[in-house]
C-alpha cells in the first residue's frame, strides 16, 4: 500500500503537518510572552498573522523532499516536522526584516509587519504628550515604533526558529550535520541580502554575474539547495550532489521569475505593488540585461516605471530572462533524472521545479 | 596551589579566553564570507571592530562565575569558553539593533554600526546615478543603506552566536538544559526591548512598576541571572535559587545606574552623548519617579534636557534611585552570603555586584 504522505502534490505533502506544528508552537510562545506582560500579545499576534497569511511553505517543502529522498518511502515524517516548520519561521524572520529594509508596504496582499505596528500606535495628531516630548524629536513616533517593532519581531522569529528546531528529536550525529546546513543557510541568506542592498545602493558598480551571485546565495541556497541538504541530514544521510545540481538552477530560476513578476506581475496575484524593484532602482538581472541591450539614449529617456517596463520588453531582456529560466529548469531536470532517489521524490521535485519557476505569485 | 583562573578580579578571569575565541571565530567567518564575495569583508569588519571596542564582557563574566560556582574550583574552563564567547556575540547583536531602533550616533565612543555603514556609502552629492534613480525615491540612500546593513549585521551576530555556541563540546543533557536558558535569555531580551520601545512610544501609559518590569527582563535576566544559570547548566548542574535572588537585584540596579548615567554621566567616560534618554522621552524609572515627585507646573515648564536633569535632582528622584540601587545591592549581598558556592565565587560575585552598580560607564 502506498504511503499516504508520498502524494504527488508536494504542496500537500508537508503543509498540513507544518501548519499544525507552527500553530501549537506559536500558541505556547504567545502564552509565555503574555506572562511577562500582556502588551506583548499584540506584538506577537502580528507574527502569527503573517505566518498564517498563505505562504507557499517552499522551504519546508524542499526540506521534506530532501528528507524523503534520503529516508526512503517508509520513513515516518512526524519526528522531522518541527525542523521543517522551523524553516518557515526562519523565512518569516527574513520576510519581516527584508520588508523593513526595502520599506515595502504590502506582503501577501496585507500590510507589512512594520506598517501594522505603526498602525497600532498611530494616534490622532501623531504626537506624544507634551511632558515627554524632547526638543530634538523629529521623526514620526508611529513610524519609528513600527520599524523598531518589526526589527524585534524578525529577531524573535529567528530565535523562535532555533527554539522550535531544538525541540525535534534527532540523533546526535544527525543533529550536528543538520545544524551545519542550517547555519550555512542562515549565513548565506544574510550575505545574499547584504549584497542585494549593496547593489541597490551602488547600482553603477553592479553586473549581471554579480546579480546571479545574489540569486545563488539569497535564493537558490536559502530556498532550495540548503533545505534539500538539511532534510537529507535530518534523515542521517550526507548531502547528495543532486541537492546543489538541482537546487542551484531551480533557485536561480525562481529568483529570475521573481524579477519578472516584480515588473510584470499582477499585484492582485503577487500581493505586492507592481514596479517596486524599478522604483527602488534594484539592479536585478532583468534590469542589468535590459541596460546592456538598450542604447544610452533609450535608457536615459525613461522617466517612470511603466516606460521602463516597456523598454525592458522592447530591448529583449524580458525574453532573455525567460530563456535563462528555461535553461535552468532543463538543467535541474537533467540533474534530477539521474539522482539516486525514489520515483515519487523525482516526480515531486520535477513538479516543484516547474511550480517554482512558472508561478504567478 | 590555587587555580590561576580563580583570580579575585572577575574581569580578567574570563576576558582573555573569550577574546581569543572571538578573534579566531571572527577570522574564520570573515574568510568564509570573503569566499562568497569580497564586498562582504567591509560589512563584517564593522562587526569585528565593535566586538573589539572594549566592551565590559559582563555576560561572559557572569556566565563564567555561574559555571565556576557549579563546576567547583578545579573545573577546566577551556571547553566552556566558546559558549561564554557566544554570549558576547549575542550582546553585539543586541547593541547593533538597539542602536538602530534608538537612532543612536555613538556607542563606546565610536560611531554606531548603522552610522559606519552609512559612511561607507556616502558619496559626494549622495545621489545614485540618474539611470537608476526611480521617481518615488525620497530617502537618503546612504542612510537607508546604513540602517539596512546594521539590521543584517545584527542578524548575523545572532546567527554567529548560535554557531559559536554549537562548536563547544558538551554532554547531551547539559546541552539541552543550557539551550533552554539561552533561548529564554534571548526571548526575554527581545520582550524587554519591545516593552522599552513601547514605553517610549506611549510614555503617558507607563508607570514605575512597568519600568521595573523592563529592567527585570531587558537587563536583569539578560545580563545577570540567565548568564549565571546558563553557566551552571553548562557544568551539568541545575540552576540554583541564588542565580535569580542575586541576579534580579543586581541586574535591576545595573539598569537604574544606567538610567542615572544616561542623564548625569560624563560622555567622555560613558562613550554616549549625555541626555539621549531625555531627548527620546524614554520613561525610565528615574524619569517616572521625578514626574511623580514634582508638580505639574514644574514639569511643564521644562524646555530642554539640562533643565530636566536639574529638576530630576531637585525633585529627589536622583537620590531616590540611588537608594533603590543601594537596597538592591544589599539584597544581592544577602543572597550571595548564603549561596552554596566556593568562597572565591562568592567574593567575585560580591565584587561584580558593586562593579556593575557603582560604575561610571
Amino acid at each position: 500500500m502506498a504511503n499516504p504522505t508520498l502524494t504527488r502534490d508536494p504542496q500537500l505533502a508537508v503543509t498540513g503537518g507544518v501548519d499544525r506544528i507552527l500553530a501549537d508552537f506559536l500558541d505556547d510562545e504567545i502564552t509565555a510572552l503574555a506572562g511577562i506582560d500582556p502588551a506583548l500579545v499584540p506584538f506577537a499576534e502580528v507574527i502569527r498573522d503573517l505566518v498564517n497569511s498563505g505562504g507557499k511553505r517552499l522551504r519546508p517543502t524542499f526540506g521534506y523532499w530532501g528528507w524523503r529522498g534520503a529516508a526512503g518511502p517508509d520513513g515516518d515524517v512526524e519526528p522531522v516536522l518541527p525542523a521543517l516548520a522551523a524553516l518557515e519561521l526562519l523565512h518569516t524572520f527574513a520576510l519581516i526584516h527584508d520588508d523593513v529594509m526595502d520599506g515595502s508596504a504590502l506582503r501577501r496582499g496585507q500590510p507589512t509587519a512594520h506598517q501594522r505596528y505603526a498602525a497600532q500606535h498611530r494616534v490622532p495628531g501623531r504626537r506624544r504628550p507634551a511632558e515627554h516630548r524632547g526638543p530634538a524629536e523629529h521623526r514620526d513616533t508611529a513610524e519609528r515604533f513600527g520599524t523598531a517593532s518589526a526589527i524585534l519581531a524578525g529577531d524573535l522569529c529567528l530565535i523562535w526558529a532555533d527554539r522550535l528546531m531544538s525541540t525535534a528529536a534527532v540523533s546526535a550525529s544527525a543533529r550536528v550535520a543538520a545544524r551545519r546546513e542550517y547555519d550555512a543557510m542562515r549565513v548565506e541568506a544574510v550575505a545574499g541580502q547584504y549584497l542585494d542592498i549593496l547593489g541597490e545602493a551602488t547600482p553603477g558598480r553592479w553586473s549581471l554575474p554579480r546579480a546571479m551571485t545574489v540569486a545563488r546565495y539569497k535564493t537558490a541556497c536559502y530556498t532550495v539547495s540548503r533545505p534539500l541538504r538539511f532534510g537529507a541530514t535530518r534523515a542521517g544521510s550526507l548531502a547528495s550532489p543532486y541537492h546543489d545540481r538541482y537546487g542551484f538552477p531551480v533557485g536561480e530560476a525562481f529568483q529570475l521569475r521573481d524579477d519578472l513578476l516584480g515588473v510584470y506581475g499582477d499585484p492582485a496575484t503577487t500581493g505586492k505593488p507592481a514596479g517596486d524593484d524599478l522604483r527602488q532602482g534594484k539592479p536585478t538581472a532583468l534590469l542589468l540585461l535590459a541596460r546592456h541591450l538598450s542604447t544610452a539614449a533609450e535608457w536615459n529617456a525613461i522617466q517612470e516605471p511603466a516606460a521602463l517596463a516597456r523598454l525592458i520588453t522592447r530591448s529583449g531582456a524580458r525574453a532573455g530572462v525567460e530563456e535563462m529560466i528555461g535553461e535552468r529548469v532543463r538543467a535541474a531536470e537533467a540533474a534530477i533524472a539521474e539522482a539516486p532517489v525514489h520515483d515519487a521524490v523525482r516526480t515531486a521535485l520535477l513538479h516543484l521545479a516547474r511550480l517554482a519557476t512558472a508561478r504567478e505569485r
